[in-house]
Order: structure tokens, then sequence, then C-alpha cells
């Protein structure tokens, strides 16, 4: 008896199709911003999908698609998903794989009459990209959301949360009933690309993800004095840029020392006053970002970045201040999921990595209140949030069907 | 029989009365920029101020204002001065002194009834501060200007350099009618703040140029790749700005190996793209501004900072391309007249220090046709080019009258 199987034919169809609603002949690219009108079109075009499928598909309180073979009233489900909305000019399978290939799954169990223990329930969370900050549907879902946060919340361009939900038919306040008790969930496992280059780079088509990395963020400053670049010698400087290229070139050595191969940390901003050819800098305000997959890892890497700015800033005679933006711990995924995906990938002969999530997913809220886990697939050149995102239909086929065999046997 | 000497006080009167004009109660700081209307405010006051005095003053086809005690005509003068044109927001000195203590010259030369063999002539020269790329009175008075340059030039508003100068009631092509025969010039002095903390730091009171700096800048570019910064490794990075931090790190290197202690290397201006706190900077834009009183030893650093910026992009993945904007040769001072300065110097028993200009000054341009030299006295802290540049009136006072005994030996 053959294994039932994904048809990577319709499901290369719906990414297609999904893929028209807020693409953008321009760049390429497609903008389905949370709660815009091309976010609240594609979760229309993906009720619809269900339907004509015959299943049953019905939006939250806080905007989640949620679909389901019938709507017979059950105790407990299988979950799997992730999100279909986008950040401006973003590709096609970030997050819409993992709700399309959650889609197909039902497919599968339909035309294969798989008469499954626990039914298997498709979500695709509500503004997971960040337009209000990120990831709101699945925290409604597990209830984390507050009253106050929910009429605080703005975009960047000033738009209120509130007006936003009102505009697409959404009371703010019962985003609160959107709340499931966590029982209702026997396990979740959400497919994804990976976003970054290390599978594409080993050439291994899925990736098991053992844990999302935690992140802090700081914004730095190093103010020493801005000074005529032809006047001022080199040994009366206090150059606030010099500080920071010092710092930057002891990341390295931070790492080596106090992380682990899963660290990363990032200066991806920075500002320099006044920022003229002809002048020494005075000041610099830059972002670094640390992330690594063990909270004391992080803690560590925080205690060293900080030690060796006071130290840099000293040696240049810099002021040295920071703030810290935000700090997230990591979340393990549950060993058992991440088992059993090892365990289908086996059976299913293909070569994966046991690797963390640099990035955040649903998952990571989702592993709350349930097992949860996460299947990768490879982004070409690891690229991503953008365009030229893109991963081989083979890739996304495997995938699939890792993620239908995990799925069937948790369901069975 | 007691010295002449300069009256700081009324000195002191005509540095605060030139404040005022375009004066910013707001900022505390000045601005006149070139062939604006408070710079033509200030060409006036000079120009009225000269003539109370009993003195004859006019501003010629390049808006230098020329003034002498008569208007009797002369084969040859000596010369002093510098400009009255200020950046944004700039201070009280810069520029301002060189001009009113060249005045206060001429004043104590008429009360003293010397008896000068070459008369003197001060020159407030237009536009030094590079509304339209600086230095273009004294440029148009030795003759460097071409009429294509004129019609050409315009301020980073996109203000044509034509109609400035129309609008200040000049005919933009008469400019070049401004120059005069080399010959016409004996010598050369211009008394100026040092706007560099070397004097104040040595508190001496004197500093004697004995050249101008040379300059080059470049404009620089590391292109790698973007990446989410969790998604992608260390290893896996091409990160411009990691690049940038490496190059800044070995500029004191550089300087060691191929510079001297007149070397300065400044990047002043750094651009990541695209820039964000979460995205490994694929791609940095820098300005590179290097300087020294040697030509040689500019050459030795400009190659040397090449080829470290070539190994760095190799051993970071990146593309290294880089646009060298300008390039100025150091300007070596007249020995006659450092010589004669450190005597007149010594004989007023004033402290000095023997130094380059990092910045450069209208008499880089006078030493190409005759025997031209500088006197600076200390900017507090270093300041220049902002509200808060001060130096001390008892420097003010020993800096004009070494260049009061300076301009006599000359012209007796």
């Amino acid at each position: 008896m053959s294994l039932p199987a994904i048809n990577l034919e319709r499901l290369r169809k719906d990414l297609l199709s999904l893929f028209e609603i807020g693409y953008d002949p321009q760049t390429k690219g497609v903008t389905r911003l949370g709660f815009t009108q091309a976010d609240n079109d594609a979760k229309e075009w993906l009720i619809n999908r269900f339907e004509i499928e015959g299943f049953c598909a019905r939006i939250d309180h806080a905007g989640n698609v949620r679909g389901r073979i019938s709507d017979e009233s059950v105790q407990q489900v299988v979950a799997t998903g992730s999100h279909i909305d986008t950040v401006i000019s973003g590709g096609m399978f970030d997050g819409a794989l993992g709700v399309l290939a959650g889609l197909e799954v039902l497919r599968v169990i339909k035309e294969n009459k798989l008469n499954l223990k626990t039914p298997l329930e498709v979500f695709a969370f509500a503004e997971e990209e960040g337009r209000f900050g990120g990831m709101m549907g699945v925290q409604a879902l597990i209830g984390e959301l507050t009253p106050e946060w929910i009429l605080k919340a703005h975009d960047v361009n000033g738009v209120m949360l509130e007006d936003a939900l009102k505009n697409s038919g959404i009371d703010p306040l019962s985003v609160l009933d959107a709340r499931v008790d966590p029982d209702y969930f026997k396990s979740f496992i959400e497919l994804h690309i990976e976003q970054g280059p290390v599978l594409d780079t080993l050439k291994k088509p899925i990736g098991v993800v053992t844990s999302i990395s935690g992140v802090f963020k700081w914004i730095v400053r190093l103010i020493g004095k801005s000074n005529h670049a032809g006047t001022a010698p080199m040994n009366m400087r206090s150059d606030a840029f010099m500080g920071l290229a010092n710092f930057a070139n002891e990341i390295p050595r931070i790492i080596d020392e106090e992380g682990s191969d899963k660290s990363r940390l990032t200066v991806g901003k920075v500002d320099l006053k006044p920022g003229h050819a002809h002048t020494v800098p005075g000041e610099v305000e830059f972002t670094l970002v640390g992330r690594d997959v063990d909270a004391d890892i992080m803690h560590a890497l925080a205690d060293s970045c900080r030690k060796v700015l006071s130290a840099i800033a000293r040696k240049h005679k810099l002021m040295f201040e920071f703030e810290q933006m935000s700090w997230l711990d990591p979340q393990p995924m549950s060993n058992n999921i991440i088992n059993l995906i090892q365990t289908e990938a086996q059976h299913l002969d293909l070569p994966f990595e046991v690797m963390p999530s640099g990035a955040g997913h649903d998952a990571q809220h989702m592993a709350k209140v349930t097992d949860a886990g996460m299947i990768f697939v490879p982004s070409i050149g690891g690229v991503s949030h953008a365009p030229d995102e893109w991963t081989h239909w083979q890739d996304i086929e495997k995938g699939a069907n890792l993620l239908l065999r995990s799925l069937l046997t948790l369901a069975s």
C-alpha cells in the first residue's frame, strides 16, 4: 500500500493564486500588511478555497482564519498553519506555505478517506509580520493580549489597531474572545521557509527546528566630540565612530568567549552626528541585536557587550549609554514533536538538519500551550522578506509531505 | 621708544559689531553664507568701517572687499586679510578676525603716522567657506577661475552661483576681471583662529603655520548581502558594516606605518543599507578623508587604504569600489614669512608652536603667487564652525600684535 502524499500541483496553484492578492508588478513582490484591504481580501479568498473543497472555515474574533474538514463540535484538534499577511514587497512562501500546505493536507485526508482519531485544524494567524507588533492573532488565541495593548497599538503611520480592526469588521475588544482553552490543542506543527542560508548551503531539503532564538535589541549611544577632520590630530580626538568600529571588531571574540554557534550579534543601523565627510563624528547611535537559543548565553553575551562597550568608551574618551528596547527569551520546541518529525523524515528518506530558528514564528507562542514544532524548507541564498524569496518546488513538496506524515501520525 | 601696538578694544568692538550681521538668537551662531543678503550686508558694513576711518575701500569684480589707507595708485602692496563669510551657525572669529585685525593694523599705521615703503592692503576674500565650493574670491584674484566653472557652480539648494552673483550686483563673467598681476603682491600674511585643539592643549598663544595640509576625499562602497539578522549565521554573512569596522580599526596602523604625526584619516559619514536593526547590512557607503602636509605621504596613505580595503573586502566576501571625489596637494608657506613671524614672535616674547594647518585657508592660494604665511591663535577646546567657537581676548591681542609687527617689517 502506497502512503498518502500531497499533490504538489494543487498546492502550487494555491500559492500562485494567493500571490496575486497584493502583488505589485513594479517590485514583483507582494504586500499584504495585516488588516489592510489586501490582507482582508486574502482571508476571504482563503475561506472561499476551504469552502470550494467542501471544508468549513471561519474568521475568529481576532481575525484568524480557522479551517476544518467538517464543522462538527470537537474537544481537541491537531493544529497546523502559519500566516498569510506579508511584509512590504515580500515573497510567495513566507507564511503562505504553512497555511496552504495545511489546506492540502486536509484535501489528502478527505480524498484518501482517512479516519483520524483527532481532527486536524488549519490556522492562518492574523498579523504575524508586525504591522502592529506582530503575532497578534496567535497571541489572542492563547490569551496573551490585554485590552490596554489592543487600544494602544498602532502602525508606523500612526493608524490605530483599533481602527484597522473596525475597518476589517472586527470589534476591537472582542479580540480577547478569540482565546481558546489550551486543552483544545493536542499539538501544533508549522511548516515554514527557513529565511536563512543554512539548508541551502548544506543542500538539505528539511530543517527540524529545535527552538526559536531569543532576541534582545539595544539602542546604543557613544558620545564624544565633533571636530574639524583636518585640525584635530588623531590623538586628540573623541571619535564616536572609532569607538563603534572597535566594538564591532570585538564581536567575533565576544561570541567565541561567551556565545555558541547559534549566537548572533548584529549592528544593523548606524547614525553618525553630524555625519559630514570633513568632521570627526562626535556622536553615534546604533542598534545592537543579539540572539541565541539559550537564555543564559543571551545574558552572557549582553553582559560582555556592555563591558566591552564601557572599556572602549573609556579608551576613546566617549560617553556610553544604551537602552534595552526588548528582550525575548528563547522558546524551545517540544521534544516529542522534534523526535516525531525526525522519525517521519527518516521514513520518507529525507535528509534533514536539526537547527534553531533565528527568526520568530507563530509556533513560539503555540509552544506555550501545547506540544509544538516546526519544519523548515530551504530558502535559496537565504533570501526572504523580498520579491526574490524562492524555494524549489521539489523542496516544497518534500516539506509538505513531511508535514502531512507528521500530522497524520499525531492525529491517528 | 615703545613699539606701536594694536588697540584691542577697537578690534573687539569691530568683531562684536560684525557678529551682529546674520546673528541668530536661537542658535547663538552667525550665518553669512557667501553672496547671501547677510554676506552682502557685512561687506557694506566693512566698507563703511574703512571709510569712517578715512580709508579707501571697494568691492572688486569677484566680490572681494579691498581696503587701503589711501586710493593713490601703487605698484605693489603687502597684503593681509581673510574672509567675512561664514558657515551656517558659525562663531565670531573664523575669518572675521583676519580681516578686522588688518583694519586695526591700518589704524595703527595711520595714528602712528608710520611711513611705509610698501603700502598695506587688507582683503576680505569672497566665498571662502564653500557655499559654491569655497575660496572663490582669492582664486579669482590669482586668476584660477574659468568661465565654465562660474556658469556651472551651484549651492546645495541648487541656487546657481551666476544668479547669486547677479543678486549681489556682480556680473558673473566679469568675476574673471578680478585677476591681479602676481607682482602686485610683495607678500601676504593671514591671521586666523586655529580651529583645532593643538595650541589650546599646549597652552601657547601663537601658531606659526608651515604649510596647509593636502586633502583627498573618497566615497567608498562595500557591497555584500543583506540577510535576516536572526537566520543568517555569523560565518555565512557578507556584512558590509563589519568590513567597514575592520577597516576603521586598521587606520591607526596605516598611519603608524605610512603616515606622520601630521596625518589624518577620518570616516565622517556612513550610510548602511537597508539600515534596519534586524537586517545584516548588505551595503555601506562611507567617506574617507585623508590629509598630510607631504604629498608623498598622502599617496602612501591612499595606497595603503586601498590595499587594506581590498584585503578586507576579500575576507568578508564584499565588493569594494571607491570614487576619488577630490585631491588637493599640500601647500607649503613661504620660508621667508615663516622665519619672519618666528623672529617677530621672539621679539614680542610670545611662546609659539610651529605647526601645519589641517584646514584650508585663503593663504594657500595666495602662496601660489607670493611669499605667504599664516599666524594662528588658539581655539578653546578646538571648537570652530559652531556658535561656541571662542578665543581668549588676550590671545586675539597677541595674534593681532604679531600680525602688526610682521606686516610692518615686510612693508618697511
